[in-house]
């Protein structure tokens, strides 16, 4: 571990505990939606479009309502219209009839999985059964399923309600026709052409990318009950129940404070679980029966319909001084939205060029609709695609310098007060130390050996999320802290937030009993996504943590009748009064109850800005040419983390990250028949990195701590899954001199290239 | 309604709305214990000792434990003895062994019914089945079933440990030899014998008073988890949720905070659902299956083992002028504790006199044990036997000065500055008032016709609860307010909590969402009780709206950019500022999120006194000289409230508790056989009266506002249950000129009196 600056020293911080929830975990006893059962309750199944693109001429349920066992057949159209008593979402939220029609599509089929209609039955064969003698009748329509080809004039048209938001200065706003490109966005500094002008080399390379499935294990699901006073409670696995409660509410037409949103252990979600699917439905079919409704999805329908990332087409363009030093950039990057619009290009866009100071910069942002799933975040949304396409021409380019690409990065690598073209100046970030760690690893040192092996290396960028957290904390008399949290915990989350209670305390990890609750059950919270957690709720642990060392410094002065002055809390959770008085937090904690009673807090956290993460990853390949399957021979993921909160989690989530973006490398793909229809919807055939494939992945944590935070936390879990499309890239060309441009690198495309042509 | 000073007008306060859970509870979605299943479940039973008092010479279980389908069979001897790893409970509560010997007993079975072993199963039958091939050899001893009985130095001894406990100022401390009398205390105030010295006419009288059960409709019953880790989950209808979960730590000798109490809805409890019985039995069990486990009781095991109030034995003498001033008054007070010490003689002591401003008192208080169940609070615990025997005596002091008992009351009554033997002067009180309103009554003005008919009048007293709350709040973007309450819902507190929050904030009651949670996510909450829950819940809720209305000035001032003090919070939820600026709390709530986040409260509670509450009744009866049976003609229950928050529960309380009153006096009674067998353990036996039994309970609200609460809440739910027994005594004797001075007055003892001796 390397620790460039570590102010302070902590008790708890940097510590490695056991998971406070681990034990539930490991035996079972941890219960996830689909562990749900309640009295009376209903089984549902959801009827999906075999159609990538066609209209729903008609739909009769008649039939699928007589059988006997069957309560219930929803539609679209037994949802209130938007606007009918919807809630405003908020800016930037989704379009409500988007968001309606991806749960149940009214007038179009937009791909193929795409659900129709529901069933609420007495038993899931009857619900699946009665699902085939709904009667829909379809008119089919041409598909487009590539972001180039859905951008042309000629393509067929998803909305034609659609027009192009552009937000370019100096762009034209665009005609009043149809489109598929829901967005046109730059950003811009500088001044790109004199960069250009005064370039030496100018590198221009195209990339693509394939749609990736998050991958979680536990397929979606929903539990819901309306009541009949109107209160609607919905069990669900999710990342963010508050977020499921405003969607709930949207799309229900209710209120928000009519929707309880219960939010049970997740198997996995990567972003792939900020969006819902079913829980409206099965809140609809449960206000039609009356009756408690479960819904969940078969790994088909989780394929088909659910996440992914966007497929992207990307095209970057450099200009260098033959020093190196980079003095141009332009980006052009097109992303598949899938069937409604709101891909991450936004987020792509502010990534790509975030890992260096390039003073002239231009990027343009394309979000495209395709007849493909409702594209979903997935862990650093939209950082993948376009940072691999920089890096990759970064790497081709030192090449073309005769530099080593590590030094070509630290000449031009971001830091303090420089920035991109997204916004403010950067704070103290660790893109250097990082750099400079990767350079000096034994790993980047070391000499290869064998056939076909290589070597690459690559920078990753994520920013980090903020955003608003509310938690509460109770003391109890055994001298334990209850903390009431509204973040789902889907990586470690209760382990690290308690920890920094603990720290703040001077407590034990285990004195801090965390416990996750429903939207009824504490304030406000934003999703648990976009690194945001462990920093907002840490940051929010902290703020209780203080106002309880306040409430027990004054309950000491109360017993020991001395003035508040005179007390002190110690960082080691001792309270230590006047002449030698002293009381260890378990002791006062006892006598709590005899002194004017328990102590109970609660705080609000709300930060637009967070601490950035850099990352910066080396891998070494061999690849067989007779099979065309690469084999990752070694990996190491150096990462300015801020401070370890807890190190053996942070190095979790940067091996499962570094996982992930081996297999948008060189194993996942989606594969579409040309009229749309997905032909490989099962782990089967979508092919995962899994732990026999890989060799362990190296981890070092470089502690820059974030100075926005009271313990310096940045945010670990997304930067990890940036490097690897990069890294890789480089290694196989390296190995075996082709440059890969498009990903995956799967063996099939390698073979492509291997073998003559027949 | 009467209210002789309201100093403020309310919005929400005295309005009546349903129930925030009336649609949960009337459709049958509440969920109460029973209604709890968890995966893997086993399901339990009791063995209970058919002996009043005996010894355990031996016990096998192991033709039980092989019986298929037996997982676990559990006795005392499987818990941690007490003083191994038990948490100090703290002042006052129960002695730790006595706890555990009532939950299972160890070396003797004190009642018929008393727990001795329990056993899981995998269904219901099979553990019913195992019961009877658990061998058990028993030596019978004589039990003692009668309080008188008990303290007679001839009686069989229940505890060779026990000692007489004396607080009582210039009396001898007990011998060191073995009693069943726990406790003997004594209050006393002024010069006893000078004040019978000056009396012209004294009276003296005796009294009994029977067992009564709280019956509740719901029995008893608990499911528990005990996870490998050592957290323990318990699901359970209680008064307190956080009472049963220092009570299980205690028993099962884990910290507090291992223990998370999920409160059930409740089907009554009346203080018979303080106490524990099944809660540790079935966390044992499930330590030793590791699977969950629940256990329930049958009617016949709640009549045997649960509740009831102590039978007691109480003599009263009162010396008076020829005026009516009563200047002398001495109570001596047996109460039976049951098998275990602890019967509420205290507060029956402390309430005895409290109704009256007598000069010179002593009260004799006796705590003694006997061979029935440990007695558990009842609705004003105490306080009915004592004060019946004094409003009996009071009634028959009246005939004998040829005064009109109301006019006796009110020449004696307490009001601000008087004060009992027991503490404080009283602060501001409605006895006069009370009394007033009865006096002025039209019920007590009106003739009274037919054969034997009668009239009684009696007055009443409660000191109330105050202790401790918590209670947290968030407020939602559409304008609504969750309320997250500890303190379980026995009778309408989400109801009158919400209206305190909904009036501070000048919001309505419908806006304000309560949720009852577990111990886990919410701060240390005392339990549903002694009528403090609408007071010091209220005076939380009071708080929490008083944090919100700050936060909300401060964004309104940040979103208006003006200074904070220019910002005004309305008690109409108008919140205004400078130049005619204005917002409604929904349309700020609305824009809470864009403005730095949704704001989240909470608020601890604690207070040691709350305002008392005094009753007034006035009952009309006739008697069947043929059956025995009376028949309650009229009822009109006279109460000062303080304020009512929400009118028509208060009436509902009232009337809920005279009837239980009016049980107690006619119809409810334990039979039990010479050698203490329980002969009527069953709703067919054991008599309550029900709907068809009664005329309509008029009620007379009486609102002299409690000047130590914010909203003059006094607490109402007790003090109606303490006149009736005194007020229909008389009534009977007016009627057929009888004194019954033993309670009930049963048909069998009305034709006892009224038919010729055989």
């Amino acid at each position: 571990m390397v620790a460039p600056e570590k102010p302070r020293q902590y008790q708890v911080i940097g510590t490695r505990p056991v998971r406070h929830d681990g034990m539930d975990k490991v035996t079972g006893r941890a219960e996830f939606g689909a562990d749900i059962r309640r009295e009376g309750m209903l089984y549902g199944a959801v009827l999906r479009s075999p159609h990538a693109h066609a209209r729903i001429v008609s739909l009769d349920a008649s039939k699928a309502r007589a059988l006997p066992g069957v309560k219930a057949v929803v539609t679209a159209e037994d949802f209130p219209k938007p606007g009918e008593g919807n809630l405003d979402l908020g800016e930037g939220s989704a379009n409500p009839k988007w968001l309606m029609d991806n749960i149940l599509a009214s007038d179009k089929a937009l791909y193929h999985g795409h659900a129709i209609a529901a069933v609420a039955a007495s038993d899931q064969h009857v619900a699946e059964d009665a699902l085939a003698l709904i009667e829909v009748e379809y008119e089919v329509l041409p598909a487009v399923i590539d972001v180039r080809e859905a951008m042309l004039d000629t393509a067929p048209i998803l909305h034609e309600e659609l027009r192009t938001n552009v937000r370019a200065r100096g762009v034209d706003p665009a005609p009043d026709k149809p489109t598929n490109v829901a967005l046109h966005m730059r950003l811009e500094k500088g001044d790109l052409d004199a960069g250009f002008a005064e370039a030496d080399e100018v590198i221009e390379r195209e990339f693509e990318t394939g749609m990736f499935h998050q991958g979680y294990l536990e397929p979606q699901n929903a539990t819901a009950f309306w009541s009949r006073d109107g209160q609607i409670t919905v069990w669900t696995s999710t990342q963010g129940a508050f977020s499921v409660r405003e969607q709930v509410a949207t799309i229900c037409g209710v209120p928000v404070s009519h929707v309880k949103v219960v939010p049970m252990e997740i198997g996995g979600g990567f972003g792939g679980k900020l969006p819902i699917y079913l829980e409206p439905v099965a809140a609809m079919l449960s206000k039609m029966t009356g009756r408690p409704v479960k819904l969940w999805m078969s790994r088909e329908a989780v394929f088909q319909a659910t996440g992914p990332t966007s497929a992207t087409y990307s095209r970057i363009r450099l200009g260098a001084k033959r020093d190196g030093r980079i003095v141009a950039a332009q980006a052009y990057l097109a992303y598949e939205a899938g069937a409604y619009p709101g891909s991450p290009v936004g987020a792509g866009a502010m990534c790509a060029f975030a890992p260096y100071n390039f003073e002239n910069q231009v990027v343009d942002g394309f979000d495209v609709v395709v007849n493909g799933p409702k594209t979903a975040a997935y862990r650093a949304p939209g950082a993948p695609a376009s940072e691999f396409a920089v890096e990759a021409t970064i790497n081709e380019l030192a090449e073309q310098l005769e530099m080593d690409p590590v030094e070509l990065r630290l000449l031009n690598a971001s830091e303090e007060g420089t920035g991109n073209a997204a916004g403010a100046p950067w704070p103290r970030i660790g893109a250097r130390e990082v750099m400079e760690a990767v350079r000096s690893h034994p790993h980047y040192n070391s000499e290869l050996s064998g056939d076909d092996v290589g070597r690459g290396v690559a920078m990753g960028f994520w920013f980090n999320g903020g955003m608003e957290t509310s938690s509460s904390a109770t003391v109890n008399a055994d001298g334990s802290v209850s903390l009431i949290l509204g973040s789902t915990d889907i990586g470690g989350t209760r382990a690290s937030l308690s920890m920094q209670l603990a720290e703040t305390l001077g407590i034990g990890a285990f004195d801090v009993k965390p416990h996750v609750t429903d939207t009824d059950g504490v304030g406000y919270t934003a999703v648990t996504g976009g690194s945001r957690t462990t920093f907002a709720g840490g940051w929010a642990a902290f703020e209780l943590g203080q106002q309880i060392r306040e409430q027990m410094r004054a309950r000491a002065a109360q017993i020991w009748e001395v003035d508040l002055e005179q007390v002190e809390y110690g960082d080691d959770g001792c309270i230590r009064g006047p002449d030698g008085k002293e009381m260890s937090f378990k002791e006062l904690a006892g006598q709590l109850s005899r002194s004017g009673g328990m102590i109970a807090v609660s705080a609000t956290i709300r930060k637009n800005t967070a601490g950035p993460a850099y990352a910066g990853h080396i891998v070494d390949v061999q690849v067989d040419r007779e099979t065309g399957k690469t084999t990752v021979l070694r990996y190491t993921a150096v990462q300015d983390v801020g401070t370890a909160i807890h190190p053996a989690y942070v190095e979790g989530q940067i091996q499962g990250g570094v996982v992930q973006g081996i297999g948008m490398a060189l194993n996942e793909e989606y594969v579409y028949s040309e009229d749309g229809h997905l032909l490989n919807s099962s782990f089967l055939d979508y092919r995962m990195p899994v732990a026999n494939d890989l060799p362990m992945i190296e981890t070092v944590l470089v502690e820059v701590p974030n100075p926005g935070h009271p313990y310096g936390v940045r945010g670990v879990g997304e930067v990890p899954i940036v490097p690897p499309m990069a890294a890789l890239q480089q290694a196989m060309y390296d190995a075996i001199g082709v440059r890969f441009n498009e990903m995956p690198m799967s063996p099939r495309r390698v073979l492509d290239e291997l073998l003559p042509e027949e």
